[in-house]
Formats: C-alpha cells, structure tokens, sequence
C-alpha cells in the first residue's frame, strides 16, 4: 500500500506501442502483470497509454479497451501524449522508420527491436535522437532476450572488445542441430521451422544470413566505436549445407554454425557471416535449437559468454521492458552507440589475411583418372598446402561401377592449411574450368583453438 | 579535439580509491588507458583524485603521484573531495566498512567489490544510501566480470526470476577441475591454487563454501525481491571430494560442481551451496577452472547463462568500470536492490522438500557379511529407494583378502531415487551407530534434466 501510493504521486512514463504482433502482445501482458514491481525500480509507473496496428480487431489475448488506438503508428507518434514510443513495426524503411523519425522529431524517446531499421538508419537516427535528447535504445534488436547490448555498451565500457562472435539467429541455428540430429536435409528442417513458427514464408533473410549480418554490423558498431556499416559484412547463408558436410564436420571434431563475427585488427575491421566449423569444445558448438549466443573477447575481462532465447514473444519483450525502465529512470543516458554518433567515423575494412584454421572444402570430383590430381595441383598453383583429401564413395556407387571408371562424381572433401578464402575459391574456380570438378563447390572455414 | 574540450567543460565525476590490490591497481591503469573513450560515454571525465592504501612505497606498477594520499581509508571517506568512493578494503567489517558508511554518511557515492560486506550489512547499507540518494554499486563483488548484478536487477526487471544456479568461486572450480583432469587429490590441487595465486594462504572461506553462500545470498535478494540473509544459505564445501567422487560421478555421466542456488517456490525461497553432481550436458558441467556461470531461470526469457571470469584484477576492475560510468551519468539510478531496501522483506525458507534427482551416497563399508544389508534397509525404514548400489573393491584389496572376510573398509556407491537429503543423512547416521559403517559418508546431490 505505502508503494502504490508513493508511486502513484509520481510522473508516470508513458508509452506508445506500434505495433502489436506477438512481441507487442507480450509486452503489454508482462507491464500488467509486473506493474507494481516495475513502478518500485523505476520509481514511477509505467503506463501504456496508446497502441497502434493494421488490424483493431484481431483477438492477441490482451485487453486493448484502456489504450488510445490509433490506425497509423506514425499518427501515434506525432500526436499521442507519449513520453517513449515503442517500435515494434518491423522493416527498415516504410512506416517503422516513418514512426521512428516522427517520435525522435519530437523529443520522445524510443524503444525498437527492429535491427533492420538500425542496420540501414542507424547512424542517422542517432545523431536525431541525440540532437533531441531523447533515448533510442534497442536492447531487442540483437539476440532477443540476450543483455548483449547493455553488455556492450555498459558492462564492458572499460575495455577494449577484441571480437564478438556470435550465433544470432535462431532459424539457421534451428536448422543446422535439426539436420545433425535428425539427418534430414536442408530443405525439410526449413519446412519444418515454417511450420513451427521459427521460420517465415519466405525464409530468405534469416537462412541467407542477412538477419545476422544486420545484428553483426549494430554490435560491431558499439563493440568499436565505428559507423554501422552493414554492406562491409561478407554474408554467406547455409542453404548450401548438406548433410554430408554435417556428417564431415561432426567425424572431424566440429560442428557447422551460423556465425556473425566482428574482429578489430590493426588494420580495421572484418565482419563476416558465414557458416562455420567450431570445434565441438567451444561454448558456441554447443548452442543449439533456437537458442542464441554471443562471445567477447575484451582486454579487461578476457572472454564472455551469453547464452539464452534469441527470438520469442516474451523474451523479447523482455528486452523492451529493460530498455522502457533505464527511459523511466534517467531518461536517455550516454550516446546512443559507443561515442555521440555524429562523431562516429567509417570503419576501416580489415584486409584479407590468411586464416590459420585452414578450410573444409567438399568438391564433386569426376570418378577417373587425373581428376584429384588436377584439383590438387590447381591448390598447390595457388599455394594451398592440403592437410587431408578423403574421397567417400557410397557402397552404392561402388556396387554400380566397381572399377570407378563410369565417369560418375563423387564428393570429395579437402581440408586446407592455412589460407584465404580468396585464394580457396579462386584455385576451385579453375578445376571448374578444367572440367574436372561439379560447378558450386562448397567451402566452409574451419575455426581452431 | 572537438570531444577533449566539450568534455573538459562538464563538470568531472572525482573518484577516491581506498584499496590498491590487484584490483585497485588495475582499475587505475584501465581508467587511465580508457581515459577518453570513458569521457565520451559518461558525458563527463572521470578523475581519480584520492587514493589509499596501508602501504604508501609498495610498487603497484601505478604512478600515484598525482592523487592525494590518505593513509587511514575513512578519513578519504570522510574528507577527500571525491562524488564516489570505491571500496577495494575487503572484509564484512572493520575499515571496509566504516569506509563506506562515511561516504554515505555524507551522500557520496560507493562503489564496492566487497561482496562479505554486503552479505552481513548490505541492507543497512542500501537503506542509508537510498536516504541519501547516493548510489550503492556493486557489480563486482559477484562473479568478477561477469555482468550479473547489471543483467538481474536491469535486464530481467521485467521477468520473474525462479532460480539462480551459479559456479560463483574461481578457487573451488579450479580445485575440481584439476583433480578430474590431472587425477590428484583435494589436498594437491589446492596447494596448487595457492602456489598460482587463485587460493588464500587460508582458503577456509573459499573451499568451504562461505565465499559462495555470500554471492548467492547478494543474487537470491535481487532476484526475488527479499533482504539479504546469508544465514539462511545452507552452505557445504568441497573438502570431503575425493577422486573416487570425481571418477565416479564421470563414470555416471556427471561432474561434480560446487553450485550455489537459490530457488523460489510457493513456499518460501531455497539457497543452498553444496557440492553438486551436475550431468556433463548442462551448460554449467562445461565450465572449467577459475570461470565462473551463473544460469537463470525466469518467466519471460527463460533460460540465460552468462559465462566468465570471476576473479582477477583486471576483471574485476572491469565491473568497478562499468558501475562508475553508471554513477557517472546518473547519480543513484533506481533502489539499491529490487525494492527500496527499508521495504524489503524477510524471504521465508521454502520447507525441505524431495528433491527429484535423489542423492550419490559413497559410506565405507565393513566388508563383511550382513553389512551392505544393514544400510540398505536403514535407507529403506527412512523411505528411501536406492536405484543402485555398486562396491568397488581395489584389486589390490582383493588380492589381499580374496574372501572379502577379512574385516577392511571398501567404498560403496549408492545412488537413491527422490528424497530429502536430512532423510538420507538421517539413515546414514543410524547406519554408522550400526557399527558397520564409517564415519563421514559422502552425500552429494544429483541434478538432472
């Protein structure tokens, strides 16, 4: 009692949600349901007053009778009496940026877990709510439920981030441990994911890597104290993983994952997302289903790792509601990245440099002779020293064809030295070219600790 | 240049440091080498102008030239013209604590790593601060550098936390790492902490779990929204671990973790330390050495694991970092704990309940006839069901006495279904009294998924 009316007597924060997909359902059930406890550490209550969607009467399992509605998000956040807009819209451009723009015009503060948008507008939306004074804070933008941000951005401030490695979206993440566990291809663990809601209709953002790219470039940004630059990440999906790769990997020691990695090198910075072979010891090889991860390595504390829900209504709305009472108590606090963002110079892109983990490469080699010996010296042409060549016929084919002179291919994997990728991909082209090789080789790095 | 003068116009935070170990001495030269980067992100330098220490000529690889000296911590506290003092004494009382009370005294700031302090008078403390409006931080006194204190009382302030399980003591992972990787004894490997600098001269307070219970009992309070009650942790240490434990907890498929957990139930909230058998799966059987985890169950994420290093200089000074750039941009930010601390409850013990994944029990048995009997049906008249029993007779002990009538104590292995651990020590009691059993039977508790 003496709470309630302690909190009461203050100034509430109020909130405008655009949006109401199943984030923005979550949210408004957990402020109810954690009002009180909420209203204690902000010390004041946190009140939605107005929301905003496509549809005004879809059933989300909340109550919306108390909160102005409003048809056009951007209405809300021009006209609504609102101290913090919350932007749970989606897309990088259109009405969510519109919402965005609008609020921060104003001096609202703004809570968005929408990483697209800040992966292309990043930069400029700060340097706005900066001039405003108002907060822009997207602790749900990355890795859903996972503090990485504050973590970055508060925790580690005194250190300098060496790397961030991270496994960041759940839909590859899902599909991978489906296809190692399960032995099923590619394209029934996508069809899967659909089905369970962890994929969308068309997949091609999460599965092509671009989702991760975007979430790579906002943490590398506050990692380093760069510009967002979301086009310096190298993508590379997994739709070309297959289960032989899998099966190599594993009998090899590793697993294959999705990774977004950011590393500060003297020469600037390389970020790449790409399929990758972790040994099956590291922290990030054990991560599976949907779940997400993040490693750091920083001077000061060395290495840090968090593991929990990337995705999910109520996860990331729990990221917004962190986000909602830092706003309730001190308002917007530092610059909105890791220096005021008008400040905040290009990265320098780090240049290629051979990776001392070497490479797995899987080949569809013409079953006669010279074609291993042609593959073999295009590598050595290009300096690529092998580790191992293991050629795996199925007893199938052997069966068919025992003399293996039936001019059938067969997956043949390599394992590389030390070596770039360019170079990996520049001597493969020529095999191609030789004739001996099947077109859309495949070539995954291989991480060593 | 631009940054250097808006910068040097704000008004600086002064900073007094009273202890310079390893972690004050750290904390200088971080802040000193991130000088300007800090600058940026608090909107303001941050000035160390007063230091103190019990010796003024020891080499600290520091120049503290340019600080005021105080050679008595309180009277820094009490007069040095400093906005925050950090508390690097160390102690549950004595200097540690009249240092903080006289900075709080006079509305100054504290940040501590001093988790022995806040578990005896962390309440007190965080009463006098929040009448002050000064700050009470204390992100390092938990877990090093892992942000753990931010992530429970910031991050999942929207949820409601059920459980807190966590490797909290760097010197007792260590000891059990060792004596499973390099097959030595407790005694060994602890003489080896001590010889690396990961034990104290006495390791009482880490090795019998005191340490532990104090960051629980800190973590248990944050999370369930309670006043700190150290006292009701139940609390065991590693001591009585012997290699037959290690090795046969492996052979199981667990490893034994000194865990500290704190549990929320219907009835009250749970804290335990105790050593624990913890299936080698789990994301807290892979964390070797001196790093610390703590996994949290709450209602919205769900499952977070941060995972770190839990002690070191450098480490922990990354923690004081982060809690002074907090105080640097705004002041005392929210109650000390999840509530105002004079509103905080007692937490209710939750009463002794079965616990699911039943108990290992190794006793020294008499090996002769009658005596495997005898404490079978002791568990049996305590309701208890064993789920297996294995004796591991040496081949050396049989060689000696092949009829096994000769009277010699062999280790038996013993693993209940669900009980309660008072019920299994209640048996072994009477099993001792029996005479065919030694005294002091290993009891650990067995977590599974």
């Amino acid at each position: 009692m003496g709470h309630a009316i302690r909190t009461i007597m203050k100034t509430p924060l109020r909130i405008g949600v655009a949006g109401l997909g199943t984030v923005g359902a979550s949210l408004l059930r957990l402020l109810a349901q954690r009002r009180a406890a909420l209203g204690l550490v902000a010390g004041r209550p946190i009140d939605v007053v107005a929301v905003s969607a496509r549809d005004r009467t879809r059933d989300r399992g909340v109550d919306l009778s108390g909160y102005t509605w409003f048809d056009d998000p951007v209405a809300l956040a021009r006209e609504a009496e609102v101290d913090c807009v919350v932007e749970l819209i989606g897309g990088s451009d259109g009405p969510a940026k519109a919402t965005v723009e609008a609020a921060l015009a104003r001096g609202v503060h703004v809570v968005t877990a929408n990483k697209a948008l800040l992966a292309a507008h990043g930069m400029d939306l700060a340097v706005e709510a900066e001039r405003r004074g108002a907060a822009l804070a997207f602790e749900a933008a990355v890795a859903g439920g996972i503090p990485v941000i504050k973590t970055v951005r508060e925790s580690l401030v005194g250190n300098e981030i060496t790397q961030i490695a991270g496994i960041l979206n759940g839909t590859c993440n899902y599909i991978l441990s489906r296809m190692e566990q399960d032995n099923l291809s590619f394209e029934k663990c996508l069809a899967e994911a659909q089905k369970l809601g962890y994929a969308e209709a068309d997949p091609t953002f999460d599965v092509d890597g671009h989702d991760t790219a975007h979430k790579l470039a906002i943490l590398a940004s506050l990692a380093f104290g760069g510009r967002i630059d979301a086009d310096a990440v190298r993508v590379e999906g997994i739709r070309s993983i297959k289960q032989i790769d899998i099966r190599m990997a594993n009998r090899l020691g590793y697993r294959i994952k999705l990774l977004g990695v950011a590393v500060r090198t003297a020469d600037g910075v390389e970020q790449r997302v790409c399929p990758t072979m972790v040994e099956k010891t590291q922290p990030l090889a054990r991560v599976m289903g949907v779940t997400n991860a993040v490693n750091i390595d920083a001077n000061a504390v060395g290495e840090l790792t968090l593991v929990g829900p990337g995705a999910g209504g109520d996860a990331t709305a729990s990221s917004v509601i962190a986000d909602i009472v830092d706003i309730a108590q001190a308002g917007s606090r530092g610059p909105v990245f890791a220096a005021p963002a008008g400040d905040l110079q290009h990265m320098e892109r780090a240049p290629v440099k051979d990776h001392p983990g070497g490479y797995y490469v899987r080949v569809n080699l013409l079953d006669k002779p010279g074609a291993a010996a042609s593959v073999v010296s295009r590598m050595a042409e290009a300096g690529i020293s092998l580790e191992s060549i293991v050629q795996r016929r199925s007893p199938k084919a052997a069966e068919r064809d025992p003399t293996g002179r039936s001019g059938a291919k067969v997956p043949v994997i390599l394992i590389t030295y030390d070596t770039t990728e360019d170079a990996v991909r520049g001597a493969l082209q020529k095999a191609v070219a030789d004739g001996f090789v099947g077109s859309s080789p495949q070539v995954i790095r291989i991480e060593r600790n």
